[in-house]
């Protein structure tokens, strides 16, 4: 297969920064998009991956899953886009299509195995995809977005991602009028559960462990932020919300969450990987009927409606934009979650 | 108030055995039913109750939930039924009735807490409620169901809560034609979710840990039957099932039902108090947006669906009838699962 070298930014291995690297894109087949990345947000799991955090990274690897960019080229069957629009990928590139979920919309739960943007095994080239930290990339025009016009497009890159994830368990979840939301955690992705929830028509009231992040949230659009460690104000949301979005990536007691959930109600974790401690005590969940769910990203169709509904009501992400050469720093600035809320690479950096 | 003495089957403590004992029954105020008391089912919960095994009883305590009998007296007021009509009494005889679980006929959840049948502060009489190991109950009428009249009375009793308990979430999670339901233990609650949710169309299977019980599920109406130790089995049915009802009593591990679950598939337990141990992997639920729910009994208009509908496909439980004087040894047997299904008490053998 004829392919073309780009210029990327990625990591030979665990324990080094990530450098300039050259990669290799496959010639468009008659279904691809090539786009030109104009901006790549910086997602956790980028550096989780560059890292070898979650153990499965092949290397050498190329993060990057929030891409916003240019059509050059496409595909002589490709209706979607044509050269010269903006256009979007997400954390998917692939999927089998067949199966029971992908014929739902629902290709992040492929039964198959979906393919992922970046160190997921590339069936054209053989090897391990690599993601957004480059000039360019050829994805199936299936798995590319149409970015709505009105947008910021640096702001845009972000949606695709932590938009998403977070847009998909409140449909799923019909949030809407009259629910009330509450998000656990103000990072990336819980940013934007506070727009979109809001952009829904939702009562949103933001956990946080310290009140320094009390304005941020309600600039933000919260209608309202309970400390989490303040008991009396724990207990006067108890039973109250409907849907509880919780963003947090590590370990944490969900109990205490599980009390403000109203009868009926559901807790959806969306970014901690692991084992439930302290346990999950089920009585106050039989004394509710209360779930707890875990949500995953969400479908190609769904993340297209997610990017209509930021364009109707101009919603984008909250951004600090970097050059590529930034990326190692901007790594150690979000370990310490100093950044609000989310890194943008200005690709333009990498010409 | 005024009172009428009737026998009843109690306990003074909760290291003695059950004995025949006196209680005092209110007159009935014009808003309420008074129900001689021709059957009672013997659910788990009487024997924990009347052991102290969760710690809150208070004695003398007399247990009994699930009652058939005939109507005797009814208030000026009563509209449900007459005298000599069958009635049947559940779980529940009061809620405040005006929060909005109340009006939305979730008095399982009343938020100003529920008046149970046995063991419950008694707003009438002062001390607690007296269940249905007795002669006569009387009960507001909202809390009396309607018993259809083609089915059997004894084996109608145990629907009040093992039957009840396991409609309600196949209602709330929408089992119907081509629902997989699964069913995690063979028991009181377990057969009748067997039987409900065959009835309700759905593809059911149980899950058994040693094949003994495989005939006896598929002559309840069981499709298949999965060995829950056996790791081929178990792999068979990755993905399957939409719906399952865990009615395991004890503490046990949901990791390995999970893996079963389909995509936005969901396990209610229904059974189970405490914490869960082993720690719940969030992993497998976050890759398939996957569920873990809890669930309490059910409300009066439920109940009354579901005897309904078990009038019209003609399901009862799977009973064993004794005397009141036999209730202690039932406990022992229990306790060993020698029951298929419920023990059904023939009241009149306390006359």
């Amino acid at each position: 297969m004829n392919t073309t070298t780009v210029k990327a930014y990625g990591t030979p291995s665990a324990d080094q920064d990530l450098n300039q690297m050259n990669i290799e894109r496959r010639e468009p087949t008659t279904k691809d998009i090539e786009i030109e990345i104009m901006y790549c947000g910086v997602c956790h799991s980028d550096l989780h991956t560059a890292r070898n955090d979650w153990g499965f990274t092949t290397y050498p690897a190329v993060p990057g899953h929030e891409i916003v960019g240019k059509v050059t080229r496409v595909g002589s069957e490709v209706t979607k886009l044509k050269v010269g629009d903006y256009a979007a990928v997400g954390c998917l590139v692939g999927s089998c299509g067949t199966c029971s979920n992908c014929q739902k919309d629902l290709e992040q739960y492929c039964q198959n195995g979906w393919v992922g943007t970046y160190n997921s095994e590339d069936k054209y080239l053989g090897g391990m995809t690599y993601g957004g930290y480059s000039q360019k990339v050829v994805v199936e025009e299936h798995f590319v977005l149409k970015v709505p016009a009105n947008l910021d497009l640096a702001a845009t890159a972000p949606l695709l991602c932590a938009g998403i994830t977070t847009w998909s368990p409140l449909r799923h979840w019909n949030v809407g009028k009259g629910t009330k939301v509450a998000v656990v955690g103000l990072g990336g992705l819980g940013h934007m559960a506070i727009k979109l929830a809001k952009g829904l028509g939702a009562e949103v009231t933001l956990f946080s462990r310290t009140p320094n992040k009390t304005q941020d949230a309600k600039d933000l659009g919260a209608d309202s932020v309970i400390i989490s460690t303040d008991e009396d104000q724990m207990n006067s949301v108890a039973g109250k919300f409907d849907v509880i979005i919780d963003t947090v990536p590590y370990v944490h007691d969900v109990n205490p969450y599980i009390a403000t959930l109203s009868t009926s109600g559901t807790l959806v974790l969306v970014g901690y990987l692991g084992g439930l401690e302290p346990v999950l005590n089920t009585v106050p969940m039989i004394m509710g009927r209360k779930s707890v769910a875990a949500s995953l990203i969400g479908g190609i169709a769904e993340t297209q409606e997610m990017l209509d509904f930021c364009g109707k009501h101009n919603i984008v992400s909250d951004i600090e934009i970097i050059k590529m050469q930034d990326i190692n720093n901007a790594y150690e600035r979000m370990l310490k979650s100093d950044v609000k809320y989310r890194f943008v690479i200005d690709m333009s950096s990498l010409q």
